[in-house]
């Protein structure tokens, strides 16, 4: 067995697909989920997301489609998508009623077929977890859709988890078309309040021996996570799914310390995605504004970029990743100098950043290196630096 | 001596003030800025941030302003606001040239009459802690306004700074009005890179010393602190402090983990807030979407209040205050139950959460409570509940 505690997804029928590392050493990844759903069906609007997410600077894309022809729209966003790309195949399988074992194989090899670079499989979500969850009743059941739809197919086939149960057969399509499987977390709370329970760490454990036999096979995993985590449990589960699963590249859904801020989610992400990756998550699935709410627009698919960025450059620069604090320093340099084209250049989001400063000047001075319009001549770094230099 | 561990800034002469309590076993609290600048000197429009500030749910309000005449924007602000009023007296010093020892103490005497609730005085920039920033030279010099107004009284006058050097007198003037004094940190750093030096490690051991000499007074007093801090170094700073100035309340200017966010620095801030508050600070400064870039308008005070908000949320439910976890707990049972309404009404900011909704809403089924336009009818809470029902 070699363990993989890096993946690089990339299906080679995806072409021209970027070579994004994800794990141990290497700056934190992330990505951005679009995809139609029943009531906004229209893959133009896909299409523009995606473009938002790629110029915002996500290093992947989850395609989530449940709305309009499913095949056809991945087929256009994989087309037009050089970053790697992933989905969720039960959805598909689904919308489109083929549920049967054979069904959700078929679908799997489809979209490998396609091109898809990875692929969440909820193949934690067994008897067992379920069982845990009926044990320890929640305030919130399931949040997670492929999750979701395990349950109930579990529930009314009275069968094990298809994904579960012929894993090899799912470790052989990987395989052969080269997908990273990412073991999704089915389980995962929707609420802080039911968050790190028997259902959750139950799942984990089934993850931990899948990952093993993954890499046993030669397949690349990454593992996911919540979700919905009171901000003074996020490190601790991240180092005990870290341990579980002996290193594998861990990806969380946030995770969201707080359940109140709808509206605001991507900033609640943010605060949790920094801890989460200080902790060693590796790969953080951005929220938008719009979670909890409805399905984003390209403005907020946007948004969530960009705080799902900062906070992976928060955690890179405590990771030690090279040129992580060297960004910095040019900035830092570049205030000192009040050298505002630089400034501007250097933000994570230029666009904005020209925006607001534009917006709030009033005169030609900002552009010739002065002031900004909040301190004006009793700015701090000229008043201290001429009084120092005195 | 009594310690102060929670303080309650109200001035008697501002009538109608609210009671805030910042400190031990408090909810953590949040500041809004405003106030004019020389590009921008128009009262109205920091009535209209007050306006905004208060709206969303700030606990104390700052006016900074610089600009236009300072004296007669203070009276319309304090007038206007029902929160705790803070200010930095030495702005008006600076502006209207009246750095001298007795304008300084002036300054603060008038704007204690005048019923500001609490000061900003930078008491430990003095020749020990400027010698430290001499020693240890920074990448960027000093970015408080308050801060580098001391240096330069400091050097311009080769003379120790009055408000450290006649701090009986400021105690006196604090005791005589209940003014609640906030130890100002002049000698922040304005850059992750210069994070934990010596100027400021310095200035911490003077602020503890006038923590002790303001109990015996009998004045409340608030210490704030950075500013610039890489997330790795946030926990053991805030520590710390806590320690040096034994156990006084915490005040913290974000803490910014990053500098290169320019337009989202109230993000960053929350990301840097959250951690900062779990570690024990009481009180956060917000920070706008312009900061770094120029004064900010009503919409940023907005988010940056909203944005500090979910970080002292965040951090309330670690610190067990009475009534976080409940808030979390009432908006995951809203959400259970598919109830638009009661998620709406319990979001931290409705109106936001009002209009995003209401945007991505196609059909009537959603004020019925029926599920939203991101799942359909593949909402995992619908489909896991049928299931585990059945």
């Amino acid at each position: 067995m070699t363990e993989k505690l890096i993946v690089t997804p990339h299906n080679p029928r995806h072409k021209g697909v970027k070579q994004i590392s994800i794990g141990q050493g290497q700056s934190t990844k992330v990505n951005a989920n679009i995809g139609t759903s029943a009531d906004f069906p229209d893959v133009d609007d896909e299409l523009k997301k995606l473009e938002a997410a790629v110029e915002a600077g996500a290093d992947t894309i989850m395609d989530l489609s449940t709305g309009g022809d499913i095949s056809a729209i991945r087929k256009r966003i994989l087309a037009a998508c050089s970053l790697p790309l992933g989905t969720v195949p039960v959805y598909q399988a689904m919308v489109e009623k083929r549920m049967t074992t054979e069904g959700m194989f078929e679908v799997v090899e489809e979209q490998a077929r396609d091109g898809v670079d990875f692929m969440t499989i909820h193949c934690g979500v067994t008897f067992e977890s379920i069982g845990r969850l009926k044990k320890q009743p929640r305030l919130m059941e399931v949040v997670s859709r492929g999750g979701a739809a395990m349950i109930k197919w579990i529930v009314d086939n009275k069968a094990e988890n298809p994904y579960y149960l012929q894993y090899d057969r799912l470790l052989e399509i990987a395989l052969k078309y080269d997908i990273t499987l990412s073991l999704g977390d089915g389980m995962r709370p929707g609420s802080i309040i039911d968050a790190g329970d028997q259902a959750q760490i139950q799942e984990l454990i089934i993850l931990g021996d899948l990952t093993k036999r993954a890499w046993d096979a030669g397949v690349q995993v990454i593992i996911e996570g919540p979700g919905h985590v009171p901000y003074d449990q996020i490190e601790s589960q991240i180092k005990m799914q870290k341990e579980i699963c002996k290193g594998a590249p861990f990806y969380v859904l946030g995770p969201l310390p707080t359940d109140v801020a709808p509206g605001y989610d991507h900033i609640t992400a943010a605060i949790g995605g920094t801890l989460a990756a200080c902790a060693g998550a590796d790969f953080l699935c951005y929220v938008t504004p719009t979670e909890h709410l409805g399905l984003p627009t390209a403005e907020d698919v946007k948004e969530g970029v960009i705080a799902s960025r900062i906070a992976a450059h928060c955690a890179d620069i405590v990771k030690g990743v090279k040129g992580a604090k060297e960004w910095d320093y040019e900035m830092s340099k570049a205030r000192k100098e009040l050298n505002w084209a630089k400034q501007l250049e250097l933000a994570i989001d230029p666009v904005k950043a020209r925006e607001i400063h534009g917006k709030r000047t009033r005169d030609a001075r900002h552009a010739t290196g002065d002031t900004c319009t909040m301190c004006g001549e009793f700015c701090a770094y000229k008043v201290s630096s001429a009084a120092l230099s005195a």
